[in-house]
């Protein structure tokens, strides 16, 4: 089959792949659009050593026979060993031999065919777009917020950061009762950002917000947080860091912090979000797997939302 | 008066202090008895620019005439502005312009005399001794803990540390619910756990506490912090980092930690745990403000509990 390998940090185009064969309680899944994220970018600087076809945030047509034959779904990522005391209580996202679609000995989307576990899959409602389906996956991330923080408990948030991420999570937390501020550093950003509710600003105010989330992945943006958040707030902790993070601690325990790390969340929030919230500003540029580089090239550029795969269709 | 006085991270006895003048508002208290804190041992770092008479444990006599003369107090260190949104909403310790008796533009218990705010000072019961009121500070500290976690919603403990905090610590959580492991790096620290049923343990398991409390502060205490709490688990800081504190921050979003900062706590409920709880085992030193060089270097000498000063009474 035709698709992306990687290995080394390069995503090389192939069309001699090995089409995966589904065990026991897998499915076998046709890619119908694929999107670039920033785990992506960092599977390319070498942050995972991950071999195989990368690829996460995915919608796919069911093409196994069964029950499930025909249907349009998304796949949870986190596939736990199904028995350790954390899968046993529901946290097989914490699994400590966990696999992960696309990121960790699980084969992706960024090709024609992949394996999901029937137990992770989600139908998709029709009147959401491929494209938007691919969103499911981080909104769902940025729906965690909403299962860790409890927005009636705070009055406004900052949002620090306006990548891919960042700016669903400000979609999400504007859609709750909460007031919300998106520190965008980088102009190009402005018009991925179509909800009116949402205030733009470029710098903050010391001690200024009871919650921030961080979403920029840098230590600068953590050192904003730090000193952007109030007395007794919280920082919610919503993207990875590269290497040892350097901070000053001292603020966290001098002003009563609480920081809160958020990870991947539930799907079928993600797509009841998406049911009745418009995602439709957001600018999307497709490719085909073919088009690997100029694909990964153009996900760096600012005043792109979202880079997808399309497989051609047979 | 007689006294210790700091400057340039120096601790100097000298028999001509001036004596303070209680303003409005405050009270002059003669100084009966003062604990070293590692806060003081970070003003000797020069960790905080302060010159004066520091000492913020402390027991006294109230002399000034009124109501409260001849009452033997301990006093709430943080001195709010009385007048920001943070002082009305009675977090006068988190006011930005607070003073901090004995660490910050407000002069301490290193002397025989000092004066408080009236507001900030507790009556210290019969049967407390002096060296015990001391500890009413650091204790409050600790029960600050239970201000901010539910103990009920966690089933065991580890306290990383065992200093003169980390002790305390591990008493105060005792005293809950929670089944305590105190993780003990020094031998000589054996001698000041009185309480059977604290586990003393001397290596950790990865992932093992859901609730996690680091007193060390050091960056390998906060790393063992890290790597021993369980996923979706809690760590509380409970100890200032001198600097910048490198950590692998992708652990606090990958495992969906909450880490929360404690510092100063409530004064009242350390004076009632102090009644119904015994701390007779700890060792204490006394020494008195003319013998500062001996105090200072005993306060690192692991086998003492705690170094007090006592003023030699008139």
């Amino acid at each position: 089959m035709k698709g992306i390998w990687l290995e080394n940090g390069e995503f090389v185009y192939r069309d001699d792949l090995t089409r995966p064969e589904p065990a026991r309680g897998e499915l076998l899944v046709r890619t119908l659009c694929t999107g670039i994220c920033g785990t992506d970018l960092e599977l390319q600087r070498g942050y995972y050593s991950f071999t195989g076809v990368a690829g996460h945030e995915f919608v796919g047509e069911v093409v196994s026979d069964g029950d499930q034959f025909g249907k349009r779904i998304v796949s949870e990522i986190n596939i736990g060993c199904g028995n350790c005391d954390l899968c046993d209580a529901g946290m097989q996202n914490h699994c400590a031999t966990r696999k992960v679609i696309g990121i960790e000995q699980q084969g992706g989307a960024f090709a024609e065919y992949l394996v999901v576990p029937e137990k992770n899959i989600f139908s998709v409602p029709e009147g959401i777009a491929n494209q938007h389906a691919v969103l499911i996956e981080p909104l769902a991330a940025a729906l965690e917020i909403l299962e860790q923080v409890n927005p009636g408990d705070y009055s406004r948030v900052l949002v620090i950061g306006a990548g891919r991420l960042g700016i669903l999570v400000a979609e999400v937390l504007a859609s709750t009762t909460l007031d919300v501020s998106l520190l965008v550093r980088r102009q190009e950003r402005l018009q991925h950002i179509g909800n009116p509710e949402i205030n733009v600003i470029d710098k903050t105010i010391e001690h200024d917000f009871p919650l921030v989330v961080e979403t920029s992945g840098q230590a600068s943006g953590f050192s904003t947080a730090l000193d952007s958040v109030a007395a007794r707030g919280t920082i919610v902790m919503k993207s990875t860091y590269d290497g040892q993070l350097a901070l000053d601690a001292s603020k966290i325990v001098v002003n009563e912090l609480t920081l809160v790390g958020s990870r991947c969340g539930p799907f079928r929030k993600a797509i009841d979000w998406l049911q009745s919230h418009s995602l439709d500003h957001l600018i999307f540029s497709s490719h085909t797997f073919k088009d690997v580089g100029n694909a990964f090239t153009q996900a760096l550029d600012p005043s792109v939302y979202k880079v997808v795969f399309e497989p051609e269709q047979h």
